[in-house]
């Protein structure tokens, strides 16, 4: 045996369960599933979000092309199959993470329904919170934002399958919250966001 | 505009960091990788150190197949490929925990070297800190154990490619450290990881 040096290690009676992580950390874990179209503000307010939880405490986290894609799922394309399989992965690490008492906040265009649903549906078989938030601007506004030129680049035929132009967005019937960057700005949504999951008890009520 | 009840609300410059949900949770990530044959202890300690480094006020996740293989890998089997893809999700999982904080512990027989050394290398390319925990009890000890009663069916021959029996179990040649359940006692154990843990700066110095 090595040296002991853990002198003050407590014995911890059973598992540790998703309420204990949630007192821990004070606030439940929920997926906060963003969806719209390429250039609706999806990822600029889940950053805002994810800025303004953390100056108060608490841990969401970001799922989101850049390290889901490049990632657990770089071995998908963008098949109609693909993007559902890319979809329901995400849901389920999603849940993964409501399971540890984080805040997932999960950004993808995720443009139809279907998919949309079995990841609520994943969720609610779980008795976790899916907060569908239907980041609403028109096609014309986003394509004229094009930060990454992809619209540009669709219209020229030099992307096939883009979501919008020639293949459909399907928007959410009921989602929990509706976000139009169009009309609101960045501070309005967090706001609206943030009394959402307050209301919910996601998070502890104001003081 | 609904009525605004956030008045609380304040502004956060820049993108969170995993730096910054480092300083929130009071410690680092990292991927505790336990590996060893079926029945050699590696839930067991797993469930163990959660608990400790539960009541320590650190928050750690466990993976293992109960939230994985019925969920994200719900669609591989047990062919050598389907287990390579296994294995690279649950570390593609494990450096989204680390990156938002949480010490993952993942418990997976994880056979293959190669497997095992394809997530350390995720993770050495990511500077996320992997630590390759080899729970090594003699075949014996395990399958007197047998508490799921699968050595049994594989001595049968009703369970076909089962690790020890039928298909190899590669041991690591460089763990970070070895933990033999058929001599330690499970105290022995955890307190040698914490150690480990507060020796690598994961967990912060013992007071």
């Amino acid at each position: 045996m090595a040296e002991q040096k853990a002198t003050n290690v407590h014995w911890h009676e059973g598992d540790i369960t998703t309420q204990d992580r949630n007192k821990l950390l004070g606030h439940k874990g929920a997926t906060l599933w963003f969806t719209g179209l390429s250039g609706s503000g999806k990822s600029t307010v889940a950053v805002a979000l994810e800025g303004v939880l953390h100056d108060m405490g608490y841990l969401s986290y970001r799922l989101d092309g850049d390290n889901v894609r490049l990632g657990i799922n770089k071995n998908l394309g963008f098949s109609a199959e693909d993007r559902t399989e890319n979809i329901r992965r995400i849901g389920e690490i999603s849940k993964l993470f409501v399971d540890a008492g984080v805040i997932a906040l999960s950004s993808f265009i995720s443009p139809y329904r279907a998919d949309r649903d079995t990841v609520r549906e994943l969720h609610d078989q779980a008795g976790m919170d899916f907060i569908e938030v239907f980041v609403d601007v028109p096609l014309e506004v986003a394509e004229d934002r094009d930060p990454k030129g992809l619209y540009k680049k669709a219209r020229a035929g030099e992307i096939k399958g883009f979501t919008g132009i020639d293949d459909p967005y399907e928007s959410p019937l009921n989602p929990e919250i509706v976000l139009n960057s169009a009309t609101m700005s960045l501070e309005e949504e967090v706001i609206l966001l943030i009394d959402m999951l307050r209301e919910r008890g996601i998070l502890p009520a104001s003081e």
